[in-house]
C-alpha cells in the first residue's frame, strides 16, 4: 500500500506529496495557501471549501449537497483526509488571501532611517544606559608558543574581559567548539560576538578576522493571525526590510481559544510550535535573501506576541491560559537560544520574549507600552491594540491598568467572507457619491483590488451608517442600496467591486454576516475600554490622549471609527493612530537595553483587570451591539452628525 | 543487494546485525568483545586476530600464513569489513579481556561509609564553605485565584528566592516547560533542583511533591583505556557503587595519540565522542540498576580525564595537542547540560570536567592533587599517576610543578598478550618459592587466573630480577627458568600459570616482548620524574613524599616498583599508594564547592614542564632501559638486595 500520495491545488497547480490521512487544511498550508478556518478545523464553520477534481480523500463530515452538476464533490478541507493522489480546486472565497511572506512597506518611520539608536546610544550601543542584547568585539592577540601554552579559551577571553571590563566572561559549549579553528583562521585575529542578556557576558560565537561590520538583529510582531518581522542592521540601527506572513498556525483555529483547544485537547502543541517557527523561518529567509545577509549573522531577535503566542514559540503548555483562574506558566520568559526553539538565525543567537502581563495582557502590549512612552507621560492615556484580541492599558507615570477582550479576527481580515490584512490590493477606504447616490473605493498601493482591510471594514460601516445603507442594528436599507444590494444563500450581501474590476472573476462583497461580525468587534472593544475607565473610577471624558494600534497598516479613519462606536466619541485631536506598536516596541528593546530594562518594570508594573469577573462588562457589551451605542448622549458628535446628513 | 549482514563471534555466539562495511574490530566492540589493538586499527600491531569460519568478510590487508588448515582463515580484524553473514572466532589472546561494566570494590574507602562530606559539610551541602553542584528546595506555596494570577514560574522562583536567600535565581526553558503540570501534580507543594555551579543560581528540575531524599550524583574518572564511575547520594555522601568498564574508544587506538590521530585526520572526532559517551552511560545504566534508582534523578557529574580524554567527551577538537606547542582548546572546561553532549542522566544535569593544566596534564590530575592534598603541604611531595600516560606533579603549598611522559597502556594491562585490568581474576603478585626453585602466584579476589594485571607485572618483573630469571637488560637467563620457559614464534615466554589452572585453555605467559614493554613504560616513569626534580634544582633524596596514584587495583608492591626502577630508591616509608586518586578527588569535588574552588586555584596556579623541550630527558630515559638502572648508585638498596639474593 502507498504510503504517501499527491495532492493537486487548483488554480494554483501547486502540488505536494504528503503522507496517507493528512488532513487537507494542513497540506493547504505547506504549499502556502492559507484557506479560511474560523473554527480551527472543527468543521463547523464551512469556510474551507474545496471542490474534489479527482480522486481520492476520505470525508469525516458530508457536506449539504456536495455533489455539484460538473462532477465536482465539495469538502471541508479541516473535514478532509488523503486517501489517494487528488486534484482539489480552491475557490476564490476559500482563501484568506494569497499568502507568502509580503514586504511591508511603511512600518519603519520613526527610527528606521535615523542614524542613532532610539535611547540615543551610538552605533554598537557605546553610549547605551543598559547594555544592548548582542555586542560585537574584535580582538587581537599573540599566539601560543612553547613559553606560552596558554589554551584557547584561555588566551581569548583573557583579551576579551581586558575590552569588556566587566569581569568574568562566560562562554558555552558550542562557541568554545569551534574556538580552535576560528582563532587560527584569523591568524589570532577574531571578532565575538557578545550577549549582554545575563548579569554575565556571554560569548555566543566566535568569527576569524573583524566582522563587526555584520552584526543583524531582528525584530518580531507575533500575532494570532499574521507575524510581523524586521531586520536591523545593529550598528547604524537601520532597517534592512519589513515582512509579514500569516501565522501558518492559522489552520487550526482563528484566535487563541481554538488554538489553546488544538493544543491542549487534541495534542497539537509541537504542531502549533512548529508552525509559528516555520512562519518566523521564512520570514528570516526572504529578509536575508532580501537584504544579501547570512542568516547566521543575526545573533538577536526580540520578539513581542500575545501570552499564548509566546507560549506557543516556547513550546510552553498554554492549558491553563484558557481555564480558570487564567494563569499563564511565565509572564518573565527565560531568555532562550534560537536552537533551543528551531528559530533559523545563528544557533547561539538569543530570543528574548518581551514580558507580559497576564494571560489576556501579553509582550505585545508591554512592547506597546514601550514605544509610546506612556509609563512617562504625564497625561491620562488610553491605549488601544485591536488584534484578534482587543488590549487596553489605562494609565501615565504613576499608574497603569490594562484589560483584554476577545475581538475576533474581523479587524485583520479574518471571519470576513472578502476579508484580508492590510496589504497591497486591500480596500481601505470608500468615498459615498452623494451625487451618484454610490460608492467608490480605494485601495492599498492603488492596485486592482482584492480584497477588504480592517480600516476598509471600519470605513465601509462608517460610510453605510451615514448615508442610510444600513441601520443602527446593521441592517441593510434595501432601497438605499440600490443595485449593489443582492440576495445569495437566502443573505443579503452588498458589492463593494464589481467582477470586472477585480481580477478574481468574482464581486467583492461585504455580507449581512460581516457586518454583524464587526458590530461584534467593535462592542467587545468599546465595552472593555468603557468598563477599565468605570472600574478605575474615571469618566472617558478625563482621558487626554487615545492611542490606537493594530495591523490596520497605514490608514485609520478615526473619524469612521467613532461614527460606528469603536472608539470613544472624544474630541480628534486626542486621537493618534501608532500602527504596529508591538513590533516598533520590539525594535526598540532589540536595540537599546535601556528599553529592554522598561519593559521588565512594565511587565510587573501593570494591574490586570479580568473583565470577565465584572459583571458590569456583559451589559456594557450589549449596550454596544448598536451603531454608534444604544445610549446616544455617549456619542453627541455622532448623533449631530447623523442629524444632518 | 543486502545492505546489512549479521557477524556472529564464537565462542561468545553473540550476534549482531551491522551495515556493509562495517569494521570487524567496531562490530566486536558492539557486542561487547574489547580486541586488542595497540595500533588503533592501523594495522600495524598485528593484535586484533580473528578466525574467520564462514562467509565473507572484504580483507584489506592479508596476513601472512592466513589460511589454517582446519579450513578457517585467519584476518586482523581492524583491515577486515563485512562484506555478507559471516561467523568469526575469536581467539583468547586477541581480547584484551572479557569486558561489561565490572563492579570495583575497595574503591571507596576513605569516604564511601562516612557520615559527613570530605569537607565537612552536613547532608545537602548546608555546611559547605563553596555550594554543592546542586541542592535540592522543597517549597510550598498557595495557588493562583482570580485575586492572585501571579504566573507559575514567578510564583514558584518567589518562594525559591526566599529559600536560597541569594537573590536572583534562573530558569531555563526545559525546567519552565514541565512547571505548570509539576506545581499542579503537587498540589503547590514542588522540589526544585538548584545548580550552584555560576555566579547566579539555576533551576534544573522541578518535581511535584518532596523528593528531596532522591538526590544523586556521579564522579566519573575516564582514562584512555579504562573508564571508572561511582554513584553517590548527595543526602549522604554514602557510594551507592562503583563500576569500570573499558574505554569504547580503545578500538580506534591504545593512547591518546592514536585517538587524535583518528579524531582529527581520519574524521572520528563523533565516532570517539559517542564512544565515550556510551561508556559513561552503559556505567550509568549498570549503576542505577544496580542501587535501584531513576537515572533521572542524577542531576550532577564530575568528570576528571586527561586533556584529550575530556575534549572528546565534550566533543572539542583535540587536533593541536599533538602538535607544536602542544595547545588545548580549553583547560578550564564550560560547565554543560548532561544532554549538550549525550550523557544518560537527568538531561538538565549539569557536567563538570575538573580544569586542566596543559595538553598532556588534564583534571585527572587536578584531581588527584585535590585528593591527596598535595597543595596544602608542608612537605616536598612527588606525587605520580601511572596510567597510559605517566603524570607527575611535584611542589608543596607554596608551589606545584607537572610534567608528562607517554608510557603505554602497559600497568592498565595494554600492550601486553596476557595483560588485563585489575579486576577479579587478574593475577596481582608472584611469590618465588626458593626450595622448589619456581613460582606461585595470587589473584585478585583469589579467583582461576585471567591474565595479569599493572601490579602483577610489576611484581613479576621484579621477582624474576631479583631470582637470576631474566637479566638486567631483561633477557630470560635459560638456565634459571627452567620448565616454564618456551619459545614460540620464534619468541621467548615464561608460563606464569599452566592452562589447566585456568579457564581459557590457555597457558597464561609473560612473553619477552612484554617484558621490554614494561621496561620501556618504567623507564618513562622514571626519566621524567628525575628530569623534574633535577629541573626544579633538586635531588631526589629532598622529597619527603612519594604519592603513587594508577588503576593497579588494591595492590601495589611499592618495594618491588623501586626494584625494577619504576620509583625511586627511597626509604619505603615515604611512598604512599593512593589509588584512583583521580576518581576520589573527583567524588569530594562533587560533594563540596569548597574542593571545586580548590580544582581551579590548582590548575591555574600549576606549573607545566614541556619535557620535549628538554634535552636532558632523553638521556635521562636511554639510562633507565635497565633494571634498576644503568647508574646502580641511584639505587643503593635494591644493589644490596641484589648481591644478597
Amino acid at each position: 500500500m502507498k504510503s504517501s500520495f499527491e495532492v493537486t491545488f487548483l488554480p494554483y497547480e501547486r502540488r505536494i506529496k504528503v503522507p496517507t490521512g493528512t488532513n487537507l487544511l494542513r497540506a493547504a498550508n505547506l504549499v502556502g495557501i492559507y484557506l479560511k478556518s474560523v473554527c480551527g478545523g472543527a468543521g463547523t464553520c464551512g469556510k474551507c471549501e474545496l471542490i474534489v477534481r479527482k480522486g481520492g480523500v476520505k470525508t469525516l463530515q458530508a457536506m449539504p449537497d456536495a455533489d455539484l452538476p460538473d462532477g465536482g464533490k465539495r469538502v471541508l478541507a479541516c473535514q478532509s483526509e488523503v486517501s489517494g493522489d487528488v486534484v482539489v480546486e480552491v475557490p476564490r472565497r476559500s482563501v484568506t488571501e494569497e499568502g507568502e511572506e509580503e514586504k511591508i512597506l511603511g512600518n519603519s518611520l520613526e527610527f528606521g532611517s535615523a542614524e542613532v539608536c532610539p535611547c540615543g546610544a551610538g552605533p554598537n550601543g557605546e553610549a547605551a544606559i543598559g547594555p544592548v542584547l548582542t555586542q560585537k568585539f574584535h580582538l587581537e592577540m599573540s599566539g601560543p608558543t612553547l613559553e606560552d601554552t596558554t589554551a584557547d579559551r584561555e588566551r581569548f577571553l583573557k583579551v576579551l574581559e581586558g575590552q569588556t571590563g566587566e569581569g568574568e566572561v562566560r562562554m558555552g559549549l558550542d562557541a568554545v567548539r569551534s574556538l580552535a579553528m576560528g582563532l587560527r583562521q584569523g591568524n589570532w585575529k577574531a571578532t565575538a560576538t557578545v550577549s549582554r542578556v545575563n548579569s554575565m557576558p556571554e560569548v555566543l560565537k566566535v568569527d576569524p578576522g573583524d566582522t563587526r561590520e555584520k552584526h543583524y538583529g531582528l525584530a518580531v510582531d507575533i500575532g494570532t493571525t499574521t507575524v510581523v518581522a524586521e531586520l536591523v542592521d545593529m550598528n547604524t540601527c537601520q532597517s534592512l526590510g519589513t515582512r509579514a506572513s500569516h501565522n501558518l498556525q492559522i489552520g487550526y483555529g482563528e484566535d487563541v481559544i481554538s488554538r489553546i483547544v488544538f493544543a491542549c485537547n487534541r495534542g497539537g502543541e509541537q504542531t502549533l510550535q512548529e508552525s509559528v517557527v516555520e512562519t518566523v523561518n521564512k520570514l528570516v529567509h526572504a529578509l536575508c535573501t532580501e537584504a544579501g545577509i547570512d542568516r547566521r549573522d543575526i545573533t538577536a531577535m526580540v520578539c513581542a506576541g500575545n501570552t499564548t503566542m509566546t507560549h506557543l514559540l516556547l513550546g510552553l503548555p498554554p492549558c491553563n491560559i484558557r481555564m480558570e483562574p487564567y494563569i499563564p506558566v511565565v509572564n518573565q520568559y527565560p531568555t532562550v537560544a534560537a536552537k533551543e526553539i528551531g528559530i533559523a538565525i545563528h544557533p547561539n543567537g538569543i530570543v528574548f520574549c518581551i514580558p507580559g502581563i497576564s494571560s489576556y495582557v501579553g509582550g505585545d502590549i508591554t512592547s506597546g507600552v514601550v514605544y509610546t512612552d506612556l509609563a512617562e507621560s504625564d497625561e491620562l492615556t488610553l491605549f488601544m491594540d485591536l488584534g484578534t484580541n482587543g488590549e487596553m492599558v489605562l494609565g501615565n507615570r504613576d499608574w497603569l491598568t490594562c484589560c483584554s477582550a476577545s475581538v475576533g479576527p474581523a479587524f485583520e481580515g479574518g471571519g470576513i467572507r472578502w476579508g484580508m490584512r492590510a496589504t497591497a490590493g486591500a480596500i481601505e477606504k470608500v468615498i459615498w457619491d452623494q451625487g451618484r447616490n454610490d460608492l467608490r473605493y480605494e485601495t492599498i498601493g492603488g492596485n486592482r483590488p482584492k480584497g477588504i482591510c480592517g480600516s476598509g471594514l471600519i470605513d465601509i460601516l462608517g460610510t453605510f451608517l451615514l448615508n442610510g445603507v444600513i441601520d443602527q442594528q446593521g441592517r441593510f436599507f434595501p432601497d438605499k442600496a440600490g443595485r449593489r444590494l443582492r440576495e445569495r444563500d437566502g443573505s443579503k450581501e452588498y458589492i463593494i467591486a464589481f467582477k470586472d474590476e477585480t481580477d478574481l472573476g468574482e464581486d467583492i462583497t461585504i455580507t449581512q454576516e460581516d457586518i454583524l461580525n464587526v458590530i461584534r468587534s467593535k462592542a467587545a472593544v468599546y465595552a472593555a475600554a468603557m468598563t477599565m475607565v468605570h472600574t478605575m473610577g474615571l469618566s472617558i471624558q478625563e482621558v487626554a490622549r487615545v492611542l490606537v494600534a493594530g495591523g490596520f497598516g497605514t490608514y485609520l479613519d478615526i473619524e469612521k471609527a467613532v461614527l460606528i462606536g469603536l472608539l470613544p466619541d472624544l474630541p480628534l485631536d486626542r486621537f493618534r493612530f501608532v500602527g504596529n506598536s508591538s513590533l516598533k516596541g520590539a525594535r526598540r528593546v532589540l536595540l537599546c537595553g535601556n528599553y529592554r530594562n522598561k519593559a521588565l518594570t512594565i511587565s510587573r508594573a501593570m494591574t490586570y483587570l479580568e473583565l470577565s469577573v465584572y459583571p458590569g462588562y456583559m451589559d456594557e457589551y450589549m449596550a454596544a451591539m448598536f451603531l454608534p451605542h444604544t445610549n446616544m448622549s455617549d456619542f453627541p458628535n455622532v448623533a449631530k452628525k447623523m442629524q444632518t446628513v
